[in-house]
């Protein structure tokens, strides 16, 4: 019984005996406070009390559990590389959505973020801005002419710019059981004036992964699963806040109801026609989509000081007692 | 695009755009409120304000966020046939001693339940009155005799009772990667008397699996992962509430620091020693160890009715504007 796992001599645990559900809540608090880590100390209090109350206040049933038990257990084990259905569950429950939100607020002229999704890679090619990065013969040729700027409308140059959609039959590449290289996805890079250009497809709706857990779930609560048109840019550059975003087409049948809670209005965008003199100047057909945009990104040291006086507003206006340690709330217990 | 997924004709969802750290919410609990399941709904409804309250209050990192995908994913995917990675989480969060004080409170005299935890199976033989469950020459013989009764003390004859313990090494057998025949496990029949006794060994202390991501989580809590030792009970027969339950050997290292939070005071037992007499009239050795208990039933009758008394109060006091329905909970909307 002497084992790395017996608990460290001269400490001991909390004494806990014949707990009921009046008394489970705080007791497993106690006996998840005795690390030094603050941060994590407080999350597993607001987990615990959360998990408890909502037992209590559902009265759930044994049998309920034992489906969430299933559920999750599904949700393991239908994930791989390629697929991540908690990542999927989290965006429909509007998690991912309310996550993101928090940790990248964005002041009045910083271009807005949405979900990042499940279907980003790591392996998409760097392609030269002028690139096509499709190999969809059945896609809608669309051409993008995009800069990157700061709020004061300068432009910011070397930033890695990740671009991903789905094919035209609304598959990403990786859901294609047979996927050989990366498609309809790359990397560019802005250049000295912030602009980055690349050829694609014009986006269709999509439904998100539905023969899973998350897709049943959506069934049993009549929610349809799926996404209105778009495509998905993350920019990332030192000492800039990493912005993931999407372009939204308007008009889409499901711009008011993504499945994801992705949609914002400055995002929603309209696409143009690409013209004679465009067509030539890029190497496209003339009536091609045209998708124009431009973003703005922010400094890493503003979007921090921002989510710290947003943090700061929304725990006083929750009554908390906490302070910020390394931009996180811990309790303040001085 | 014209699928089975798509939303019925005629019904549009909820309209959503533009959602925010404060807005999320309700807007979440209303588009997952559009079926007809109205327990469903409510399980949702509580489930998303608890799980957005605890981002909010946390004001939840992105790298935090990642670590919890990354942790749920790991448990779906080292939980197998055998092994249910997600019961020992619920179980060392308090969660199943929680669910389990729901769904089976007990009158003063009932006795009282205890966790099931993730090791019983359903492959255990059925074996006569007197038979030995344990095929471990190394554990300590224990002779055990027991009875089943209800309330009023009349004894209930025809009870299941399943029984497993782990061997003396302190794993059950599913935990042996050559598992043969199921041991340390089986299922016997209360006789006229209400009795049943059985051959098994003296239960040992043990750990709780803690190589997959419940066991880091213990680490990174300073928690320990020991189990006083114990024997498992489960008790069923129609109408008859389900009885899961323990007894646990007083002394024992961990009597009061159960990683799982399954020890009542009522279920701590003395363990004794085979008289002569005995040894002769069970055929077992003179001072072998002796467990003896009466366990008490209750009616699925008295637990249901209790239940639902206990549950009306509950959510009284909670202030919750709720009615049952079979039994559970759903908003009192008339």
């Amino acid at each position: 019984m002497a084992s790395s796992t017996t608990p460290a001599a001269g400490k001991a645990p909390p004494a806990l005996l014949d707990l009921t559900i009046d008394n489970i809540t705080p007791n497993t608090v106690r006996i998840n406070s005795q690390s030094s880590d603050a941060r994590l100390t407080y999350l597993m209090a607001r987990l615990v009390s959360h998990l408890h109350d909502f037992a209590r206040e559902t009265r759930l049933s044994s049998d309920e559990w034992m489906a969430a038990i299933g559920f999750l257990i599904g949700c393991g084990q239908i994930s791989n590389d390629v697929r991540n259905e908690f990542i999927l569950l989290s965006d429909v429950l509007g998690l991912s959505l309310l996550v993101d939100n928090i940790n990248h607020p964005k002041p009045p002229l910083g271009t807005e973020g949405s979900v990042l999704g499940p279907f980003h890679t790591h392996d998409a090619p760097t392609l030269p801005n002028g690139s096509s990065m499709t190999s969809d013969p059945e896609g809608e040729p669309m051409l993008a002419i995009c800069t990157v700027k700061d709020t004061h409308g300068n432009p910011v140059a070397g930033v890695k710019i990740d671009i991903w959609e789905t094919d035209s039959s609304g598959h990403y590449d990786v859901q294609h059981a047979d996927r050989g290289d990366p498609s309809e996805r790359c990397v560019m890079e802005s250049d000295e004036q912030g602009r980055f250009w690349f050829k694609a497809i014009k986006p269709v709706p999509y439904p998100i992964p539905h023969d899973g857990p998350v897709g049943k779930l959506l069934q049993m609560l009549s929610r349809h699963c799926w996404r209105p048109a778009h495509v998905h840019f993350m920019f990332g550059k030192q000492g800039w806040d990493q912005l993931v975003t999407a372009l939204y087409l308007r008009g889409d049948p499901y711009e008011t109801s993504d499945a994801v809670f992705g949609v914002k209005q400055s995002l929603i965008i309209d696409l143009g026609k690409v013209d004679k003199t465009t067509a030539e100047a890029y190497g496209v057909a003339e009536g091609a989509w045209l998708l124009k945009h431009d973003f703005v990104l922010t400094t890493q040291e503003e979007t921090e000081k921002l989510r710290d006086q947003l943090a700061v507003d929304a725990l006083r206006k929750l009554g908390l007692r906490l302070k910020l340690v390394d931009h996180l709330p811990v309790p303040d217990l001085d």
